[in-house]
């Protein structure tokens, strides 16, 4: 398809990166049911490495099967589905060329843990190119005792991707050296955000923040300022400003599964905020699959709204 | 020979893997009595490095002598024979192309112990393929506080290897930040069992789950969903399922060496869960030759029946 | 523009170098309102990076844009802007040719803390060459319990940055094993200043010194030689004597906000001493565009004041 | 010359190996006094580097000089001169073609202790081709915490080696988590062959084994299953036995510096229980030279004399 | 020039290296008021690195400026002249060929401890090769807990220095699990002197050793052969011997700056003991440049009338 004005003017902020990188983003940005909008819904299932299958399948057992996945993803219209290696290994050649696929290139489990929080790297650019993926998965911890070890090995894996025509996501979650609240608290969600993109994340994944402030370096501005954090929607603004002014693409994760309703109103924030996207994975694939497909389609017309409600910036 | 119709479902599974994998993989399913069954039956000697050789050989000193492994995997009509770098280097001329062959890649041994679980990489894919063998083998040790280090290990060992056409099989033994009997609880070997499928293994390797659940969180969901797990055919079915639905090759361990009559009433149970086979050591070779060869090859014959028992699936 | 006098003689002093490194000193050196004089002025947006995005712009919001600084460099007349490897990507294309760019190849952030002052790894010689840079900053803290690391990883990277033509700036901030009033103690910054030139940098940045002398066998030889170090100037000149006689680039940066008076005052001190120049950020983007704009060109016009009054040396 | 049976013999054993190795195999078995006989006296001298220089050549102040230990292997008919990398460069091309040469890879010294038992590599395979060596020499310490790092640095060495023709020979000394006497133990020489021989060593070297029993598992077999170790010739079959029964070359050192007839007696030993020889550095070059040299050829004596009183087995 | 007898002797020592390393090695020996006499007298000047710059060049602020050391060097008639990168780079143009260079690769500074004894690596072979060097200089400290580190980085860097036809010249400085006094005992010195060669140094540098022994089994053979090490030149034969018999130059430093009368009276008992030569930097560069000139010229007589007084050995 042409592209739409937004997707031009989104791909104006990577134009340092090469037409390969590109193409592949117009790929992310033109599949599914956003297609053109720009904004972007992806089915992550990293939850059987993360959690184990028990905690992640039980609730509906087809789940464990790596095809249902793939089929969910292009079922609902969803931009792209990320998984480990051995998930995208399964289907890749199965349902080659009919979803975009991510290529999540860290993983840790549940059994054991390192002495600081870090995810050990279980896939490789090659991996992804193999499996014609049109991009990779990070998650980096901020905050971690590890941090060095995981911004380095990620800026080797960038530097591979992009010389290769990789999109780059880079999934930031803060933790280690902060309170359990801190790890959500609007000046780190902001904060740990921006770090991704500085590290030269093409698109970046946080939790949707609370109004809680962690460090009083940064408490003292937000009060300074007044710059407003009270509801989602503010603190949804507050994290795209503060990722290159809203010149990277941000999506927002749906974190622990819930009730569908209490999923859709927080979308509805979360796109009143100017969220680029959302990341769905448990919401999505522990209900049976016409639930979950049903809640997908629902939280991708909430962004089709959204982006026809407000003009381009 | 050509191929039947579960060795083609079989290698379905692995559509994403080159020729050069999925011929192996054949090799592997085409060889010995259950050539085109789909099962299984592997011979591993890797004990006189893990345990020591008076541990592992003064019961039948004969098996001093790396070419009789060789021999009694060939006579027994197993589909491979699994060693280390030294025992296969001593006979892989000798036997060439008599008997598919898998170099464990890592080993550890009894006389010290590392700060973590960890075995120490002992061999390389260049060893495997100039020795003529069809696939690698390596262990990890979820659980252990060097996982990351085991994990990005196997990642380099398995990228070489399936850019170069060989199978990967994973040995999974959880072991470290658990209890002695969470390693073999049901919710933790199949858990290792989906993490070694989601590292890429084409073939995993784990012990018979017992009835033990060591995760309060996994507890939760077997309890809720009325998981059933309390026969051992029970547990094999969950730790298949667990891994990709079935579409994964997953192998039993023998464990300790015992009676034949227990040996044999267990392997009855595995092939009754469903299990692709069994890869028995200790109990093949610490009996006499005739013995051994005796039991080896009533283990493959339960499998040859449950094979044309039960219809593919 | 043709050389003057001073640049041909900054350039004797590198004359090790290749015909690239020379070309890419002679951009730096002949760019913006400083070009010819010997003088540098530096705009350094790393801050987002090492303090946070709200710490850093919310006295002046407009500054979370990438394009904000790459074009108040270029208004102002700065001879380079320098940033992180995401902030130098969102503008390198757009803003291509306009304003030599330093790609920052190591940042910290203030999130997480390693066991020894470090920072990461973010960037890469490569990304440099990409995007068009003059040349690489790295940032080492001497003192430091890694400072082995920081110091080998700057070789590496030094090695390649003068292969492939660029110039080497290095950061050079002492801390750790020393008191916090040490750390920018005269002979910790004469030594970190002499550290860095004899790693290899081209151009060194170091804090202003106070009178304060942190080791007791330096201040033997204050005392015993009577060397002048109560004044800003005449401290200035004793860090650029101890750095290879000042046959070394060395600029020193501006600190944290202060009112514009205070900063030029500085700036004056650092002028009379013989500075080669500023780098300026914090005090340039925490103000009102055209405040910003106004200090660095008074910060500017002070330097060239500096190299017209008095003779080349 | 042509090759005697026995050497056939050995050579089938390495039938995995490619031509080059096995020439070298052969230049080992066919050079000197003993040669076609299938035993081996090689003539080691790392004790500068291990003890000192005065603890080691004080006796005998001649041997500080290089050359004396070249000539002296020379001139007893010894089957190779083993030495680390300075003593090799010493005399290599003096000497070049009078001797096959070992380069001994990795060494420890006696003036500090690493936190875990383990010598520094320093040499290559790259320094032992460029030296016109026919193998490599590289201690593993068994029971060391640091066992892993040794055997993967080995299996580094081993992988090259081979593919460049080399023959690869493992000193292996456990010592760390076990008692001193265990380090001697039968158990544990044994299983320190074995696992020097699963790690791919084509010559392994180890201590003559005393009656002591270090781990309950292993005293248990010998018990269980009557294995003779009351006598030294006893002992030492058990551990030729638990190497690939017989199938590797396994030799012995000497131990400390002692009475000639001491020396001999033993070495009458080791020969009635098949070893394929010996290794002596001190016992050889702490003697005057005549008496060093008379020694080496009484040693040289025995080993021929069963080499002709027994028919290969 | 034609080569001398004593410096075709001197290059016989040095036959397994290739022609490169041999030109690099009369280069040195050639060069300077010392050509061809077998002796050398090198200045070294790396405390600005080492100690700052205030303790090294305050008594002489001209030594600040890197060039003042290429024309000392020169004017004195050295042999050569090893200092750190920066210093190098900063005249190497300028005074190329006008005096054999030597590129320290490792430094340490005194601001910051590291867990154990170890410098940085702070340059490379190419950076030797690119500044038209003859040869690289490193520092290893035996009897540090980082030796491994330190002799296996040394390992890399003189297999490709060694290659490239570079000259090694090893400072060997004993430290860490031993007493003050010990690090300048006999004993260490010997060791540390034979160890540096052991590992393939050309050139092997030490500090002149006192009658003190650290070791008690070195002690007893000091004793038991009556090795005299009473007085100076007693000792420094004993370390000639101890590092090859004298087949590997060895030199001596200068050690902490003193009256120059006392500096002459050692040079002559080095001399005397047939040392190779000095290497003396903090004592030729923190006088004024006359005396630091007469002072140079002085050691260097004293070691041209040894070498005429004593015939080559």
């Amino acid at each position: 398809m042409a592209l739409t004005d937004r997707v031009k003017q989104i791909l104006s902020w990577y134009s340092s990166d090469n037409p390969g990188t590109q193409t592949n983003l117009v790929r992310l940005l033109n599949h599914g049911a956003l297609a053109g909008t720009g904004k972007l819904v992806i089915l992550p299932v990293d939850q059987g490495f993360e959690h184990g299958p028990v905690r992640s399948f039980a609730p509906n057992p087809e789940a464990n099967d790596p095809d249902y996945h793939f089929q969910l993803a292009i079922d609902a219209g969803c931009n792209a589905y990320a998984a480990p290696l051995g998930f995208l290994e399964a289907g890749a050649a199965k349902f080659a060329g009919q979803i975009p696929l991510i290529l999540k290139l860290n993983n840790s489990d549940s059994l054991g843990k390192p002495e600081h929080p870090i995810s050990a790297i279980t896939g490789s650019v090659e991996d992804a190119l193999r499996l014609g993926c049109v991009g990779i998965g990070y998650t980096i911890y901020p905050g971690s005792g590890a941090r060095n070890q995981m911004y380095e090995d990620l800026r080797e894996l960038t530097i591979e991707a992009k010389r290769k025509g990789l999109v780059v996501i880079v999934w930031s979650y803060a933790r280690g050296s902060m309170s359990k609240a801190g790890e959500t608290g609007i000046d780190v969600i902001a904060y740990a955000s921006h770090i991704a993109a500085e590290l030269g994340a093409h698109v970046v994944k946080v939790k949707p923040p609370t109004a809680h402030i962690e460090q009083d370096e940064a408490r003292k501005m937000y009060e300074k300022h007044n710059i407003p954090i009270a509801t989602l929607p503010d603190r949804i603004r507050h994290v795209i400003q503060s990722t290159f002014n809203g010149k990277r693409v941000v999506i927002f994760s749906g974190g622990e599964a819930k009730g569908a309703d209490a999923v859709l109103a927080e979308v509805r924030e979360l796109a009143q905020g100017g969220s680029f996207g959302s990341i769905m994975g448990r919401n999505a694939f522990q209900r049976p699959r016409a639930e979950g497909l049903e809640l997908l389609q629902n939280v991708i017309r909430i962004y089709k709204d959204a982006s026809s409600a407000k003009p381009a910036r």
